[in-house]
């Protein structure tokens, strides 16, 4: 369980690999991009013990983890989240982007622009009905960037 | 405060460990667990410069960081975070694990699935009034599994 | 964008550096604070590859990333926040601080206590509408301490 390598395995075998990657454009709301991800890192294979840290270069879309299973958990997501942030409020100011924007921007730091997630032993060690949402909060988006960190030992 | 290691202690004390914890079960409600994490890593005291992360490996249960202090602060978020996320509404189609089941997954993305807090000479680097929450979003759970990562200078 | 550096490369730069630094006191509100952040750790530019972890030691002040340009994003923040995490709520216990007090440290979980921002070829690799926001949640406060830890290759 804890491993404190030797001097020796631990210089060969530092890592750290940074990548970007752009998604497909998808619609408003939660979807499940767990696989997309893991499919642009295969060194996460070659790593013992660290990290993947996943970051959103964007204020209108978010990352969070959750149920992986039933779709009807991210469509909750996506209604109970426009009941939270509702659109139209008489005190937004910043309007000028269309209804869905400042609600947006409210969203996408409630759930966050980071995510990170240990490895062990090559994978990913998430909970088994743990996955990776992409937390779209604009009506019409392009594919949005992020940049994929792993790095252990 | 800026410690730049020469080239030796660098290699010779970088450290990565890495460990799951169960902890026991707890109700529903936001809970303190700074000791039972700092108890099972005796490893922080070795570290000068670094991090501990602590990930949660469920989807309906969650961690965050808040006062550590008056007992009445955890529960008023506890009654808070129900008014903001409530059982029963007419929207939610995720419905056939119990009321409490929907908001719990709503509630643990809201809070987050980690934390990474630094440590600095040998000891987790908070602020005295901060401590860890376990935020406990079922009526009815089992110990909760984390991943704990240490690593550092 | 892959980049995986040789053993000597690896040894030899390995960086670690971590500060604290006291922010000037702020009005309640959102505020950018990218730039005293950044001026702070002139180190930056010598990562090729790393993060940026910011921790702040509070638990009625709170961190996030949003959008770095219209004034009128952060005043929408403020105006929702505090409709979200409404004052003098009934059921409030933790009281005796202030109207403002219970709220601050429920606005602060929902935000977060930390951000980690990768690092690459010598800047922060956010978004160009990104920018670090300090959430300061009390009426009055005085300046906030945050731990700043750069790593990396």
């Amino acid at each position: 369980m804890v491993k404190v390598l030797p001097l020796f395995n631990n210089i060969y075998r530092m890592k750290f690999i940074q990548k970007e990657i752009t998604l497909r454009a998808y619609n408003r709301g939660f979807h499940i991009i767990t696989d997309p991800i893991v499919k642009n890192l295969p060194e996460i294979k070659s790593v013992d013990q660290g990290f993947l840290q996943i970051f959103i270069k964007h204020t209108s879309a978010s990352l969070t983890i959750n149920e992986n299973a039933d779709p009807t958990v991210r469509e909750d997501f996506e209604s109970h989240i426009n009941l939270m942030v509702p659109e139209n409020q008489p005190y937004y100011k910043h309007d000028y982007e269309g209804a869905d924007d400042m609600p947006a921007h409210i969203k996408a730091s409630l759930m966050g622009a980071s995510l990170q997630i240990p490895v062990t032993d090559g994978r990913l060690n998430m909970g088994i009905w743990q996955g990776i949402y992409l937390c779209e909060h604009r009506n019409y988006a392009s594919g949005r960037n992020l940049v994929l960190t792993l790095w252990g030992i």
